[in-house]
């Protein structure tokens, strides 16, 4: 691996190299002898981290071996210097390091991860109080309207080209998709998705729907095309909007759609239904309740509203190096920091889902996409950025599969509302993906 | 209507009577012309309460028609110290005022209950300080361990006969329904949510399943019977028991069931599932984290948890007439309440349906056949005991209506459980409901 500083293609502009740490690789390098005692922090920090099945090799080809078991995978650092840095701070440096190519993994990344997620979690249980304040994430940074346009466009402004290259080819839809079989396509499963959330809106031609953050703007379209319902749509991704405006014209659609370039915060306006993908991870938890307000002025009498979230099942801060590398501002809320919005707005709870496994399966399918395309991935951007975003995916995966991370779809009305379906029997009628996409 | 003090039935023991407002309703009587003040305070009450659709008739005949609108409803007060009781405290008088037969009402109970419930929700963002001091409910009784019996003898302990009169004749369920359809039979109904739970439970033959509270032992022989497996019920309210252990005996089930005389926190052992339908609204919220600590150590890697109660959209304390008349030491807790048990426990929630109107429509079943058999309660207690439960039955009818009770089940399992349904389908694959019952 070679550390790039050359701009590959007109996409690597400053900012989007400003979100991966680049280390002075070769000071760090080095072949000397490790010192016993790190060994001994080799040793303790995999104590520390659970004992999980690994093997550590270290800069000299020295092997340090898990304790009364077989390894399943091997890390290798490359210079003494990344062993001090991941000692440090593990939830920033380990993405860091493998990012910078310090770090190298033999294994299946998604789960060594998953591993490592797993036997974290049940050691931290036993962590002294020391070791808990310096292995912590940091609280994530300000999505005030003005950082929020900072937040979104370090990642969703990538390029669309980029995305496509692993998005799926229906609807370039970045959230979780809904397997309703196991076996289905990537483009079935998002198509599958969109209907079922259209499905638990129990949307009727005619009605108006406000989204918060549309993404490429398939939602909308989706609405439209199928339900004729009339769309307002909300983002601050110039490069979304633009691709999202210009795939409604072609599906002739731009009638009954409307993607405004805007925060959400700035909705007007009363609709049948209120619908979010994917973008309260965004929000902060300091604006729930300014959110709450929104959705209540927003909702007609008989209105639903749809939240579709990455969540936690019980308060945690976002992994350090995912809110510093990947989302600035990123904040998965527990289920009950969830519920609360809708406590705040006097609503309704209707429906909780959750399709935790569901989130694993579409990361499965997106991170093979990406791996298929890693070269191009490499020539438009380099191969940190590469291998960063390979470990976003990875890491991704293992959350979910983990259940370190959630992903909760909240159906709620007005508390006075009782226009109410009888029950979730017509989400099922009849299957939500399509036989052939 | 008579005051009667004489016993009519063994039933009607000091301890079933300590329970309804005993007035003296002779000292009270008086025919005197109403002072201007008294009407003043009756217009007052009016307003306070958002100006509801109806009529006051004083002791003497005088009328005070509601400002602006056409009267919907008449009540009718026998004496002017029913007018101080009801304005110095309504949420607690209404319900004895109406027992005791010192107010009367003219229209459809469930229908005025629903219409103030709805008017006094309103009205309340507007209410002064003093005002929302003075009308407020109090904190339920305490649901330690011995007081629980004590909570449980005074209302499931009434006598089997009384609560035959008006259940369904199927499993005698005294808890919300599953109205699959509209037009759904009580017994239907019941059975469908029987089975709807056991759907949600995923069960299978030979598996073993803890019941936290239940009843007259219906799900336990549900289960028992539909699916083979082993059930072990946790009651303290002797009545219940007697008649679920003589059910199974009779149905031939009693080697799939323990029915057993103890506190739900007594419950040993580990479990596929756990099921609680109807208790937490008795466990009180200083009890949750113990609560969910017992799921936790009750619950195998991969078992399914369920809790079915009556909650809120947002804390709120129970109707002060409901819990010093009805449900000693009730509490149904808001939806974010109960979704920190699962947060407390490390659970991952799945699923949360609300199924509000459905107790709505079983409360109004109940009522026509509890209206149906009145003299026969009468008989077994006396006219104030009938009109207190006439009064419970068409307020929970408006409350669930009015949405000032909501109806959650809720399906959580361990965190670290990765052996999940792949959707919800299998829930609505066949109607859950019995053909004929």
């Amino acid at each position: 691996m070679t550390q790039s500083t050359a701009q590959k293609t007109e996409r690597t502009d400053p900012e989007h190299k400003a979100h991966v740490l680049t280390l002075p690789l070769e000071e760090t390098q080095t072949d000397r002898q490790p010192h016993h005692y790190e060994r001994w922090l080799v040793a303790k920090l995999m104590r520390m981290a659970g004992s999980p099945p690994l093997r550590f090799r270290l800069w000299n080809g020295d092997v340090i071996e898990p304790e009364g078991q077989e390894a399943r995978f091997v890390l290798r650092l490359t210079d003494p210097k990344a062993l001090y840095t991941l000692v440090a701070n593990p939830n920033l440096a380990f993405g860091d390091l493998y990012s910078a190519g310090r770090l190298e993994v033999e294994g299946e990344l998604p789960d060594l991860m998953e591993t490592l997620y797993r036997s974290v979690h049940a050691a931290r249980q036993k962590w002294p109080r020391w070791l808990d304040a310096l292995w912590r994430n940091h609280n994530p940074r300000s999505t005030g309207i003005s950082e929020a346009r900072e937040n979104i466009h370090h990642h969703y402004d990538l390029g669309n080209e980029f995305y496509q290259l692993w998005l799926d080819r229906a609807e370039m839809q970045y959230t979780c998709a809904y397997y309703e079989q196991p076996d289905l396509t990537l483009e079935q499963a998002q198509l599958a998705k969109l209907e079922h959330v259209c499905r638990k809106l129990r949307l009727k031609p005619g009605m108006t729907v406000v989204e918060a953050g549309c993404g490429w703007g398939g939602l909308a379209r989706y609405m439209a095309r199928h339900y004729g319902v009339k769309v307002h749509s909300y983002n601050i991704s110039r490069e979304q909007l633009a691709y999202a405006r210009a795939e409604a014209r072609r599906q002739e659609l731009d009638h009954l759609i409307d993607y405004v370039e805007d925060d959400y915060r700035n909705i007007e306006g009363q609709y049948d239904a209120f619908v979010s993908i994917g973008m309260l991870e965004h929000v902060g938890k300091e604006n729930y309740p300014a959110l709450a307000e929104l959705i209540k002025r927003s909702l007609k009498p008989g209105g639903m509203a749809l939240l579709h979230s990455i969540g936690r099942n019980r308060p945690m801060l976002m992994n350090a190096w995912i809110e510093k590398r990947i989302f600035p501002g990123a904040y998965p809320p527990s289920i009950g920091e969830f519920i609360e919005i809708c406590e705040q707005g006097d609503f309704s709870v209707l429906d909780v889902e959750n399709l935790r496994l569901h989130y694993a399966q579409t990361l499965t399918h997106w991170m093979e996409r990406f791996n298929e395309n890693q070269d191009t991935v490499s020539e438009m951007y380099d191969e940190h950025f590469t291998r960063a975003w390979r470990m976003y995916l990875a890491g991704s995966i293992a959350a979910f599969r983990a259940g370190s991370l959630q992903l909760f779809q909240v159906v709620f009305t007005h508390g006075t509302n009782n226009d109410l379906p009888q029950n979730r029997k017509d989400l099922y009628t009849r299957p939500a993906a399509p036989e052939n996409v």
